[in-house]
């Protein structure tokens, strides 16, 4: 079979084995992966895991194994109503739907909202496979450029401007406002409440990623967008950041007309969420175990931040600049222009034994060749110094070479 | 917001809330549901589930809740590897990947596969699930009118002469060759192997999908088609009749490069599957306990076949017809043509306390009004009695009627 022909147009325009490539090469044993957004295994409550998974399974194992309704277990969803909530948006039942992980409702999402040539506004950069699902649904992807301050109102507002000259719709705006992969910036309050208005002056509905929302360092959280607004905001979150990615649950929060054709469509995705995983999520939220192991794991994160900021202050070369994340698991790099870290990915892990994500996997037309995305979260304190004295021994070379 | 101006075009072409409505429907406690497909709770091994899932936590509970490879994880892929090959098909590593459940493998498949437009063949009537997924991708889908034996190779192949003198892609055929669902017939072995060939002979793959093929109460299992061939059929398989649907696994097994590029769309999907369900499912299948349960759920569900069987020969009237399934989920029924069994849903809830799945929600077109599909797995045989009783009083008093 020759399946090149038979492939759909989206796989074209998918088609980047940067991940899959990335992945492959950390896996290797001496090199040090900076690369994957992963969090540090040491923080799961494994033991705490292991007894309610226990009890769950004593005191409902036929129901644990069974099919649960497409929306998620009632009993479930009414613990993300109350995580909701004290996250800020206030909330009801039917407002809130499980899914298969953050990707997943961001996939749904798009599959209710995008045709084909549709605009979505996304930040440059931002979250690779949120861009891997954009361009699965052939939207059009207009990119705001970001500042320390993540998303420029004005910037946003010129954007959606030029999009209705153009005659086109733009369906919505993807954010991640908190620590913002790859980034780590976080969008300030006053930024936060003219975006809200900017959008809902254009009449476009803003989807709300707060994966690493709850992973802070220090200060005070700025409020959801989704507080500011419920109506037009569509709240995405998780449970692989603060929990663990092994249970793959996440969830939307967003208005029930919404809500109700993200269920029709998840009978096309995969009908249904984990059982086991939910009802043992759900022990996991209400005995209060998910926010002891986020207090636990924010100290660790803490440690690990610092140790990769003072590593760059001490070993990178003069003309590179980096992101300071106040939570979240990423520090953004950025190189003088002529350096282009997805042509020299290879090399670092050849040479110097060091992994990271080129900046141009997290940009929506794949520019933003001389910045790189280094992960702080899996790797420890020691190696997070070694691996940064890798990168920046194989950077300054570079740099100080005839090019 | 206003969001029916912002749906895509794919929700109005899915919006089918049949589905929704029925499970509903049978939620009423006094209401015997004949509809949903779902298996029976009582044939989970729970404390063989229980004492893995243990063992599991307590000598991998870190690597269990992380992120595991977009594919699957490498043992547990072996796993699958080696049940590919019990069922039939020569296969290797490269060749598998592990998927969300069933559904997500065909949502997957879809996705690389079809563009708006292209043609999708699939039985008439076939599983509403995967019509949800062709119409999200916005399939033209050619419906294969079944018979006692599946499909008729002859009607297959003029649809493909048809699709190709009309200047179509055909992208893929749709079967589900054992227990089908809703019919629950099996195609047999000399029909597969045409099958196979004129499929071949376009040049149009076949997605077999195998989820009730191990439920076989009586005779010897044909080959798969996938076994006839391995390069233009693409084997889709589940855990979730065999174990159990709670962990949310299925499986496929294609040409490599087939697999690559569904890898690749994975990542805009749900990243990967859940990790410790993919560990605790290969202890399960390694150990034989998947063997062992599926041998003591056929017991289970033979008697339940036989007491729908016993039922309807003794309740129905004259005039109503229905299949004979060897295995699975499903029995098909067929009424005179002036039943509209949709239309008569409500009324037999309210009236008789009994639920099914109208012929509609499997038909491409959403024809098939005088047709029903029955579930035995779920209920009890008392139950199927009793409930094959009032859907027989229900029907028997509507065909007396004046129309």
């Amino acid at each position: 079979m020759n399946w090149d022909n038979l492939f759909s147009q989206r796989v074209t325009k998918t088609a980047d084995e940067t991940v899959v490539k990335i992945l492959k090469l950390s896996e290797q044993p001496d090199v040090i992966s900076l690369a994957g957004g992963l969090p540090d295994p040491s923080i799961f409550m494994v033991d705490e895991f292991k007894e309610i998974a226990d009890a769950v399974m004593t005191d409902s194992g036929t129901k644990a194994l069974g099919y649960g309704a497409i929306a998620g277990l009632t009993s479930f969803r009414e613990a993300l109503v109350r995580e909701t909530i004290r996250m800020g948006r206030p909330t009801n039942l039917d407002e809130v739907m499980v899914t298969t992980g953050g990707l997943a409702a961001i996939d749904l999402i798009s599959k209710v909202l995008v045709d084909p040539g549709d605009v979505v506004i996304v930040g440059a950069p931002t979250f690779t496979a949120a861009l891997h699902v954009f361009r699965s649904y052939e939207a059009e992807m207009v990119g705001i450029p970001l500042d320390e301050e993540g998303i420029n109102p004005d910037l946003l507002e010129d954007a959606l401007k030029d999009i209705e000259k153009r005659g086109k719709r733009a369906k919505f705006i993807y954010a991640i406002p908190s620590f913002q992969n790859p980034m780590g910036v976080t969008i300030p309050e006053s930024r936060r409440r003219k975006i809200v208005k900017i959008a809902s002056k254009y009449g476009v509905p803003i989807l709300e990623d707060t994966a690493y929302r709850q992973i802070r360092f220090e200060g005070d959280a700025p409020p959801m967008m989704a507080e500011m607004d419920t109506d037009n905001v569509i709240l995405v979150s998780t449970l692989s950041k603060t929990l663990n990615p092994g249970l793959r649950l996440g969830w939307v929060a967003a208005q029930k007309k919404l809500i109700d054709a993200l269920v029709v469509a998840k009978q096309g995705q995969d009908q249904c969420s984990s059982t086991i995983g939910q009802l043992v999520a759900e022990q996991l939220l209400d005995k209060g175990f998910m926010q002891k192991q986020t207090v636990a794991a924010i100290d660790v994160y803490r440690k690990k931040r610092d140790a990769m900021v003072s590593a760059l202050e001490k070993y990178m070369p003069e003309g590179v600049t980096w992101t300071y994340p106040n939570g979240g698991f990423f520090i953004w790099l950025t190189f003088p222009e002529r350096i282009d870290t997805l042509k020299e990915l290879d090399n670092a892990v050849a040479i110097e034994k060091v992994a990271y994500v080129p900046g141009s996997a997290f940009h929506f037309d794949r520019e933003m060749k001389n910045s790189l995305r280094l992960c702080y979260s899996y790797v420890s304190e020691q190696k997070i110094d070694e691996g940064i004295k890798r990168l920046s021994a194989f950077f300054k070379k570079l740099m100080e070479r005839n090019y």
